[in-house]
C-alpha cells in the first residue's frame, strides 16, 4: 500500500499518529514561512503544512510540485491552529516529514474543481481529469447506488438476475440494430440487443418464474440530446401475474431505492388511464408536480362568431395561477413559442382576469365579460390569473396546451428538481397508425397483450384495442414501461397480421418465440426502466451524460478515445465486407 | 396472481387452507379411483389429488392435459395418506375442486427431468424447455448468487461499480476483435471490448480508487469447447497499492464467495513462482489438488548408453503412486496418449517399483537395478509405484509431464470436484517471443509493469524481464489473473517499442492512455476472473455452456433464435457496406 490512510479519514483523534498519505496535489498555497497542500482523493481533502521546522530536503520537493500531481506524503497528524469546518478532516493537519512524487503532471486542460473553467467538448476529450472533479465522481457512485439498491430489493423477492447474450439477432421491428457482421459465418451478422425483450419471455417460458437484469443495450438512432447509443435498462419479466400484481412489485422497487438512495418516502403512485392523461395533461408523460390542467371549453367558447374558433375542432384553455400581470412582451413571447413547428399552434388567445374582477381578453371584441366568466369557471381562473386558449385539431392543441403548461411552470418555478411525483400511466392502446408505413404499429411492442375485452376489437377496429401496457411517469419523465405478454401462438399470430407480417415473415424472426409458445407458456408481464434517466433524475441532472463514465457525444463518437474508427483492410476482409461509401460520389 | 402459493410453499400446518397452485404438468399417475398430478413450478413440486369425492367437471378436465401443460388448481391443502420425504412439500396434497387450462403443450422434444433423454443438439434448440430442467435452472440460480456475493464483498470494500462503454475501439493487440460498423460515421467501426482494460486503468487515472464491474466480454476466435464469443469477466482495479495488497483483497474475495455460497472455507493461497510451476507441473496452471511433482532425472539417467536419453536436452520423470500394477496394455495406452500431437512426447519410458523391492523398466537393457533405485529415490518412488519418463526438449517434456500427470490423476481419481485448491501463480514473464511475427508478444497484456528490479533487462535481454503479473488458479484452471500496471508515459512508451509498435502506431492505437499518463496517473493494479468458468467450477461442470442461460455453439451459433443471420440489402446499404463472399469464388 501506498498509504495508510486515504485523504478524508483522519480525525482530531489520530493526532501524533505517523501517516502515509497518497493523492493529487489540489492546490499549494505558499505564505513564505508556512506552505499548505491541500492533498485530494476519492475520500476527501487534508491539508499538509511545512514551516519552518520541516527538514530543508522537503521543503526543496515543493519546488516541483504543481496541480494534479501525485505524491505519496509522510508525516505527522496535528491539531490545525485555524480549523474548517466544512470538511470531515478540517480540524487537523499533516506535518510533513518526507514527500515523494509518484507521477508528476502537465498543467491540466481545465481546472478539477466542482465548477470547472472546462467546456463539455474539452471535458470529454479528457473524460479521465473531468472524472477527478468531485461533482462528477458523485453522480456515478449515486448510480452504483441505486443499482445496489435495485439488486437487494430484486433479490430479497427472489428474482434471478440472468444475463441474456449481447449477440442476438437482427429484427426489423422496432428502432434502427446495430449489427455485428459474424466472420466465422461468412455473410452473416449478429445485432445488439435493443433490449433483452424476447430472451426474457423465453426464461418465463423456461420456468425462472422472476427474472431481472440490469443490462446494456442499444439503439442505432439519430441521436437527440438526451439519448445514447448504448443504454443501460433494469429489465425485469415475471410469472403468473397480472398488471396490478407488476405495478405492485415495481412501485415498492421504486419506493424503495428513493428511500434507501435518497432517504424520501414516496406516497402511493396514483394510476392514470392514458386517455385521461392526454385529456388533461396533453401528454402520455403527465408532469404531476402541479396541476394546471388541460380544459375543453369548445362549448364556451363556439358561436359566438369568432371563425377561429367557430371553426376549430377543439378549444382548449390552462390556468397560469398569478400570471395575470404578464406584459404584453411576455405574451408575444409565448404566443411565438406555441408557434414553434415543435409545438404547432397557429396563435395563442388570452384572458386575464383582473383583479377588480373584469376581464381583459385578445378575442374582447368576440366575447363579453359574461362569456369570459364562463371561460374562468371552466377553467377555475380567479382574480389575477392568465388563461391561454388554443384551437385547432384536437390532437394537435391537447399536445401544444401540454407543452404550454410546462412552459408556463418552468417560468412560474413549479418545477423543484427536489419533489418527486410518480405515477402509473395505464391502458395505452394497443396499436397505433403510421401514416409513412400505412399500417398499425404496436404502441408499446408486438408482444404486448390486448385487454381482454377489447379482443373482439381487434377485427372490427384495431385502433380502439387498449392494450395491458403501463408505463411509470416520474415528474413528466418516463422511466420505465412494459405490459402483460401474450402467451398464445395464435393471439400472437394475429398480432402480427395486423402488424402486417406475412406468416412467413413472422416465421422467420419470431419463429422461436411462437414455437416456444406451443410448450406451455405461463402468463406473464414485465417492465423495463431507463436507468441513466433514473440515475441524471435522482442526480438532479437534465442529461443523462453525467450518470455515464464514458458516454458518446450527439455523433456517436468518443472524443476520448476518437471511436468509432476505421479499421484495417484485413480485418474487413477476414469479415468478408467491403466499404461502399456514398461520400466518394 | 394467478396463484396464492408457489408449488415449493404448502406445508403441514397449511391443512384445510383454500389454495391456488399454478405451474406445469410434471406428470400424471392414474389408479383408476384415484389420479395424482405432480405440479411443478421453480419452486417445487406439489401433488394434486383427484378422486371419487372430486367433482365430474374436474375429473372431466383431467383427459385434456398433459405433459408440460400450464394449468390453475384450485383446491384444499389436506395430509397425504403415505409421504413423500424427500421433497419438502411431501407430507401434503391438494384435493382439487378446480383445474383451469391457462396454456396447452405440445409433446416436448425431451422429457423435462434431471437426467433427459435429450442431447445436447436438441436442448440447445430448445433451450427454454431445458432451462426447466431443475439441473440447468440450479445452476442458474448458483451464478446469480456468486454474482451477488462478489457484489456485497466489492461494495463493502468501497469499490464502485462502474459500467464501461460496449461500443469501443478495435485494437490490433490481442485477439480479434468483434467490430461493429457505424452508420452515422460512414466507413468506420466501433469494436466490442475483449476486456474494460484501458477504460479501468483510466478510472484510475480519474481518481476512483477502486472499480469493479461484472461485465460481458467479446472475443472473436475459432472456438475451442469451452470458448464462448461473449463470456462474462469480474473486472477490477484498484489505486495506490501494490501486488501483495490485490493479492490479499483478491484472495479475501475468493474465500467469501465459497463461505457464502458453497459454505466452504478456503485456506490461504499458496504463491507460487511462475519457473517452480513450470518445473513441478509442466504448467502455468498447476493442479494442486494431489503432488506428483515432475523431477529432472537427467544427471541419473545420462552417460549409461542409452541414445534417446543422452542426446536430450532435459529428462523428465514423474510418478504415479500404487501404479506398479498397470498391465502392458495399460502402459501401452499413455504411450499412445504422449504421443498425440497435443502432448507431443516421442515415446515413453517406465520403472515398475515392485512389492519385492526390485524395479522392472522398458530399458533394463541399459540401466541397473542400482542405477533405477537412485531414480526411484529421486522421485520418492517406493514400492508398488510406477515411475513414467520422458526424454527431449525441456519445454515440450516439461508440458507433455504436466499432461500425463493429470491423465494418470484423473484415472487415480485424484482430482475430486469437491475439493478446491486454489493458488496464485506470480512472477510470470513479461514478454514472450513469436516465431510466426517474429517480435515479442506482451504475455499478459502491453500495460503490464515488470517488476522494478528487471526493468534494466528490458534493454539487454527481453526476454528474461519478470513482471508483476499474477494468476489465480484453481484446481488446474485459470480463474483470473492481472498485473500491477505501467503507470508512467515513457515506460509504456518503451513497452509498446519492444512489441514492435512504431511511435506512430501506439500514439494512434493507445495515445488517450499515454496522454492521460501525463496529468498524474497513480500506481494502480488490477485483476479480472472468468465468471463463467469459476460459475462452473462452483457448479461442478466440466463446460461452461451449463452456467450460461443462452450459449452459443462451437460455430458460435445460436441455434435456438438461429443467429448470426443474414440482413437485409438495405441495412448493408444504410451501414455503407457490401458483402465481399469468397464462397462465390
Amino acid at each position: 500500500m501506498f498509504r495508510t490512510h486515504t485523504c478524508g479519514e483522519l480525525r482530531i483523534a489520530d493526532i501524533n499518529s505517523k501517516v502515509i498519505l497518497a493523492g493529487w496535489v489540489q492546490r499549494i498555497r505558499d505564505f513564505g514561512a508556512m506552505t499548505f497542500i491541500d492533498l485530494r482523493d476519492r475520500y476527501g481533502i487534508t491539508q499538509l503544512v511545512i514551516n519552518e521546522e520541516t527538514a530543508d530536503s522537503v521543503a526543496k520537493e515543493l519546488d516541483k510540485l504543481g496541480r494534479e500531481f501525485v505524491i505519496q506524503a509522510i508525516g505527522a497528524v496535528r491539531e490545525r491552529s485555524s480549523k474548517n469546518n466544512n470538511i470531515p478532516t478540517g480540524e487537523i493537519e499533516i506535518a510533513l516529514t518526507e514527500i515523494k512524487v509518484l507521477s508528476p503532471s502537465e498543467i491540466p486542460p481545465f481546472t478539477i474543481q466542482d465548477n470547472t473553467d472546462g467546456g463539455d467538448d474539452l471535458r470529454m476529450k479528457y473524460r479521465y481529469l473531468d472524472l477527478r472533479r468531485n461533482t462528477v465522481r458523485e453522480n456515478l457512485i449515486l448510480r452504483a447506488k441505486m443499482a445496489h439498491a435495485v439488486r437487494s430489493y430484486l433479490n430479497a423477492m427472489d428474482f434471478i438476475e440472468t444475463e441474456t447474450p449481447v449477440l442476438i439477432k437482427s429484427t426489423p421491428e422496432g428502432a434502427r440494430d446495430f449489427v455485428v457482421p459474424s466472420r466465422m459465418n461468412e455473410g452473416e451478422f449478429y445485432a445488439l440487443p435493443q433490449s433483452p425483450q424476447l430472451f426474457k419471455q423465453l426464461l418465463m417460458i423456461g420456468g425462472f418464474d422472476r427474472y431481472y437484469q440490469i443490462v446494456k443495450c442499444f439503439r442505432d438512432e439519430d441521436l437527440r440530446a438526451d439519448r445514447q447509443p448504448e443504454f443501460t435498462q433494469i429489465d425485469c419479466e415475471m410469472s403468473f401475474v397480472e398488471q396490478k400484481d407488476i405495478l405492485e412489485t415495481f412501485e415498492g422497487l421504486i419506493k424503495y431505492v428513493f428511500k434507501e438512495v435518497l432517504n424520501i418516502e414516496i406516497e402511493d403512485f396514483p394510476w392514470m388511464p392514458y386517455s385521461e392523461a392526454m385529456e388533461n395533461y396533453g401528454s402520455d408523460k403527465p408532469d404531476t408536480r402541479f396541476d394546471m390542467l388541460i380544459n375543453n371549453i369548445s362549448n364556451e367558447t363556439k358561436g359566438k362568431g369568432f371563425g377561429v374558433f367557430d371553426s376549430a375542432e377543439f378549444i382548449g384553455a390552462i390556468c397560469a395561477k398569478g400570471c395575470a400581470t404578464y406584459t404584453r412582451k411576455q405574451l408575444d413571447k409565448l404566443t411565438n413559442w406555441v408557434k414553434r413547428p415543435q409545438i404547432g399552434a397557429k396563435g395563442l388567445v388570452y384572458v386575464k382576469c383582473n383583479e377588480d374582477g373584469s376581464f381583459k381578453s385578445s378575442v374582447d371584441k368576440f366575447y363579453s365579460q359574461d362569456n369570459l366568466k364562463e371561460w374562468a369557471d371552466k377553467v377555475g381562473a380567479t382574480a389575477g390569473d392568465l388563461i391561454l386558449v388554443l384551437s385547432g385539431d384536437k390532437n394537435t392543441i391537447l399536445n401544444a396546451l401540454g407543452g404550454l403548461r410546462l412552459e408556463i411552470a418552468s417560468q412560474l418555478g413549479l418545477r423543484n428538481k427536489d419533489t418527486f411525483k410518480p405515477l402509473w400511466v395505464v391502458d395505452f392502446p394497443l396499436l397505433e397508425w403510421n401514416e409513412e408505413s400505412n399500417r398499425f404499429h404496436a404502441m408499446h411492442h408486438p408482444f404486448t397483450a390486448p385487454k381482454p375485452e377489447d379482443i373482439l376489437l381487434l377485427d372490427t377496429d384495431p385502433g380502439k384495442v387498449r392494450a395491458n401496457a403501463y408505463d411509470l411517469v416520474i415528474n413528466g419523465v418516463e422511466i420505465g414501461g412494459g405490459s402483460v405478454r401474450i402467451f398464445n401462438s395464435e393471439l400472437q399470430a394475429k398480432m402480427f397480421d395486423k402488424l402486417g407480417f406475412t406468416a412467413e415473415q413472422a416465421q422467420a424472426q419470431f419463429g422461436f418465440l411462437m414455437n416456444a409458445f406451443k410448450y406451455g407458456a405461463p402468463p406473464h408481464a414485465g417492465i423495463a426502466f431507463g436507468f441513466d434517466r433514473l440515475a441524471s433524475m435522482f442526480a438532479g441532472l437534465d442529461s443523462i451524460r453525467d450518470v455515464i463514465a464514458f458516454p458518446k457525444n450527439n455523433s456517436g463518437r468518443d472524443v476520448m478515445i476518437d471511436s468509432p474508427s476505421t479499421i484495417a483492410a484485413e480485418q474487413l476482409d477476414e469479415l468478408s465486407l467491403k466499404l461502399n461509401l456514398k461520400k466518394k460520389e
